[in-house]
């Protein structure tokens, strides 16, 4: 599969002939610009060194780069797909396995866990559809020659237990929603009343325990314990994330590493676990079940750095559009974080606190004055990038749909950095 | 292993000759009394229906039987055992091990989730010296035979996984105490500030999410999924007989049976199923670890039991020396269902809530004219000598470590119904 991709276009092309099976590899080239060099592969892979990193390079090495979205996307004989509509039989499947699995013979308690579950509130099944599809993609011989007979059997069965992983992640993604608005305070979500707002934040903390622990009894019938710990971590990163967030001292709040780090942790592992979950259970080698988490963690990390520029933009490319949320709840997130590099007087304006709607202001003036959005968007796509370099890096297939899947994973990548919502 | 039960002498005494391996089916022939018969073995299994029977059991069966406590507890021949001097070094491990295991690179986490792990505040390790009894009373042979070599290795092995299961206990314990706490309002916790109350909820919530990540990825490590769903289950259990106990109807709140069934829900489940557990990984056969579990759930009915006893007399026998916190908090023991049964005045008094202070005085006052608290510690004895005849239906063992490990359980199941406190 051949595939030029958007953005960051001069950078790409050049170094296309060289693309590789780590995206850390083709990293640590380009982090020339402004990481130590000499890293063993190992310590390169730490997602650390690699959030670190990252940082580095955007921010010393894109400067005079301009990239551009939407050209070059495909070679011309590669039709578009639609993500969502590969994989939309199975995701209702998902959608209703999971309206059963949260059933409780506490009448309260299955209605709350159910809240998110519900017809119209379920979500687009964003991971849903990103685990379903890299199910597909992975779907080529396993290491093992396996007998016809029992491969398709195994096949069959194999497919159940990566549906198992998308609904085990909805219910730990959603139990973390429900879990971070009592901790927020939230009173939306999903458009709708956020549960603690609707049913007090005793049930909110209950019905997040108890998707957790329906999660866990889901993850111990796939009877695979690498499994279970993979998923079990991501909990725990969940937790770490949303503490780092809450507990930030002044420096911390102000280091685009922290924030990186916590990114990982708040959004990205889950995404990034549950690809690599995927592939375990596929059978698939250690080299492969890494290029999945790639995916995801890449993938993970551009949402994530997209929804920071979308808090601030809206829609609209206009700065002060969007909901402000973050900055108003004092979270400092990457437009300002680059920003504060050009403009060392926001750290005093930071460290006032954003109580009061005149120090937003002068951030933002900051912020327009700046390139802090435009870099995270260049954050943003260098990691899309790194996400479908991981998919062109799996090992090579002629099965239709494995590269129909494929493209859509690509496609995604995509969608994440040009959505405007 | 000969021993005359206390308690309930009379009627231990006659059926002596018939014990046999399940405490149901013992329940089976005593439960005529009142509940309906020709059950099938698996139904009467049920713990549903279980609470229910004893329940029957206990108000229509006990009336005329006299019970007396601190007599014939041994036969002569038998050394007194203190349970918690027998494991005393490895509970210290076990502490230890879980200090070191809930580490944090965040130091705020960190120091939520050790808060009762640290020395002076970590308990009395009651779940612990169970489990470790437990481990040593099942130290017998195995329904495989294994080679004497390959035995001794996977002794020692089984060993630390064993005290795996105590340590994973308590901090699933602890993380629904720092749950429940927060869902109570609590100010205090083992004579210290609850750590809500200290630290704010949020940091509790998330110091109890974290903790049960570590357990989860603690159970996966002992890579027996059976294990991991079994405690898994707990976890559902005790959100189930939380959010219970939180949504109880005017109904629900005044009947025996939804009291029986939240009170396994809150406190049995875990050292019932965690027993289980130990026997599972012992190697054990189906019907051992159904007796470990046996024992785990009426040991823990009985403390439970002792504990709403204890909640109106504190460590005195009189009424209202107690800290009459769940009667405070509106919530309905044993005691007081009992006593609903003689004066059915109760009910409206119930009905009107505790708020007001006169409220609890009028119910105080019909309790004292009950046979509540006497009919409660009734009850509590019966499932102690439950769980003790679960220990006498192990399989014969002369090794005299398991012996007295056995003996010393018998003996916990006496400390918990003379306990004052």
């Amino acid at each position: 599969m051949q595939m030029i991709r958007w953005g960051l276009r001069s950078l790409c092309r050049s170094r296309k002939a060289g693309l590789y099976g780590y995206s850390s590899k083709r990293f640590l080239r380009t982090a020339s610009f402004g990481a130590p060099l000499n890293r063993n592969p190992a310590e390169i892979r730490s997602k650390v060194l690699d959030c670190r990193e990252s940082y580095f390079w955007s921010s010393h090495g894109l400067h005079d780069i301009r990239y551009q979205i939407h050209q070059d996307r495909k070679s011309a004989d590669e039709e578009p797909v639609d993500p969502f509509a590969l994989v939309s039989d199975e995701l209702s499947i998902i959608a209703n396995r999971l309206r059963s699995m949260v059933v409780s013979e506490v009448p309260k308690l299955a209605s709350a866990a159910e809240y998110f579950f519900k017809v119209g509130a379920e979500g687009k099944g964003f991971r849903p559809t990103v685990l379903l599809l890299m199910a597909s993609a992975l779907n080529m011989p396993r290491p093992e020659s396996v007998a016809a007979e029992i491969a398709s059997s195994f096949q069959k069965d194999m497919r159940t237990r990566q549906q198992c992983i998308a609904e085990i992640t909805e219910m730990i993604h959603v139990a973390s929603l429900l879990h971070d608005d009592v901790l927020d305070d939230a009173d939306t979500r999903r458009g709708v009343g956020s549960l603690n707002f609707v049913m007090g934040n005793k049930l909110a903390v209950l019905a997040g325990d108890f998707l957790l622990s329906r999660a866990c009894v889901a993850l111990a019938s796939l009877k695979n314990t690498e499994v279970v710990s993979l998923l079990a971590t991501v909990v725990e990163h969940l937790v770490t994330g949303e503490t780092m967030q809450m507990t930030a001292k002044a420096e911390q709040r102000q280091s685009m590493e922290y924030y990186l780090l916590k990114t990982y942790y708040k959004t990205a592992s889950l995404i990034s676990n549950s690809c690599k979950a995927i592939a375990l259970l596929a059978g698939q080698t250690t080299e492969v079940a890494m290029l999945a988490y790639d995916y995801g963690r890449n993938l993970g990390l551009a949402f994530q750095l997209i929804d920071d520029v979308l808090d601030f933009t809206g829609t609209t490319a206009s700065l002060g559009k969007g909901s402000l949320s973050d900055i108003r709840h004092g979270i400092i997130t990457a437009p300002i974080l680059f920003a504060m590099e050009e403009f060392p007087e926001l750290h005093s304006i930071i460290d006032k606190g954003f109580d009061n709607s005149e120090n937003v202001d002068a951030a933002l003036e900051y912020l327009a004055r700046s390139r802090g959005i435009e870099r995270t968007r260049e954050l943003a796509v260098e990691h899309a990038n790194r996400a479908a370099e991981a998919i062109d890096a799996l090992p090579e297939s002629d099965d239709e749909d494995v590269l129909t899947s494929r493209r859509a994973l690509v496609d995604l990548t995509h969608m994440v950095i040009t959505r405007s919502k």
